[in-house]
């Protein structure tokens, strides 16, 4: 446990951090933050085209409605997408907050919160998504063995703009598996030790 | 970078490793050799549960055949578990030599194979987990406003096989997460510097 501050330059920079790990750091905050913009604005987009996705059709003189709520994955991925969306802008403003302080993180408690945040969005974002793919798998192709019918081709708008949501919660669940990735990072390097630092090629 | 070496008792064990993270060490590996048993056995129970699952019922002198290659997303979940099958064997024998040679991970390009595998295998069986469920809910409950019929009133043994099957991968998917943070922390804390130890509170 050495705090030599040799060659760290004055400021509100940890001393012993080297210069190295502080450019390391700083692209790491700024991919989090891009991601987490990202992420909120994908997953406000699909909760949208989602969730104001309606067709009626006349067939035979009977009206019929498609509505979003009639396949229970479409709501669980409004619900998943909405949830993540408030958890990113959540945690984007945490990321402009300690931009603007210069701080880095080395809370081992809040370090812990945001990982398990992370992970918990990317599995809910990921079984949301699989689930309703699943559902529009049926509905677009039909499952001949058991007698399920396809729909798309009666509600075609309809297929189209849910296809839309589902394509934009694909790369949130994508971004939430990075940016799970990135927390871990911000998480276990802090249980270090230096010797990872000489043993390994990069 | 200091290589005390004070202390430490003679062996493979390297210097300046304390012997709090020694026993961090240890306890991480054996969690991890028993995690991966579990996925390994649970895995194989999944995919051969699903995998040798059929029912013949005759209804009105007409035979009809259930198989579990009538369902895409079943066959998906016999696929992911084998592969998650086959990944973890690998991985304990891993794991095993590692605990008879008594080396650490200290191998920055092994230590993200072992990390990426976990990720990509983690979000895989979940994602085959989560498309299995949605297609059995369509199965045991139908989906009125679509015409689809319930199916597991008429194959009600291989309705039971196959839910235990996906019982047994939705295992298989926990234990793949916890995991995968295991190997995110095998890896991370290789980029780590010596502040963490100080500044957190745990």
């Amino acid at each position: 446990m050495s705090y030599l501050g040799v060659g760290v330059s004055p400021g509100n920079v940890p001393v012993s951090h080297g210069s190295n790990l502080r450019v390391i750091d700083r692209r790491v905050r700024l991919a989090e933050l891009v991601l987490r913009c990202v992420i909120c604005g994908l997953a406000i987009l699909a909760a949208a085209l989602i969730g104001t996705d309606t067709q009626v059709r006349e067939i035979f003189t009977i009206q019929k409605k498609a509505k979003f709520t009639d396949m229970k994955s479409l709501v669980f991925l409004v619900i998943a997408n909405g949830i993540a969306a408030a958890y990113s802008l959540v945690q984007v403003l945490r990321c402009v907050l300690s931009m603007v302080r210069g701080s880095v993180l080395f809370n081992k408690p809040l370090a812990w919160a945001i990982f398990s945040g992370d992970q918990v969005m990317a599995y809910l974002t990921l079984a949301a998504v699989a689930a309703a793919a699943q559902s529009s798998v049926f509905a677009k192709l039909g499952q001949a063995e058991l007698q399920w019918m396809k729909t798309c081709n009666l509600y075609v708008k309809f297929c189209n703009q849910s296809g839309e949501g589902i394509a934009s919660a694909v790369l949130v669940s994508l971004s939430m598996m990075v940016l799970s990735a990135i927390s871990a990072f911000s998480l276990f390097r802090l249980y270090g030790d230096n010797k990872g630092k000489n043993s390994g090629g990069w």
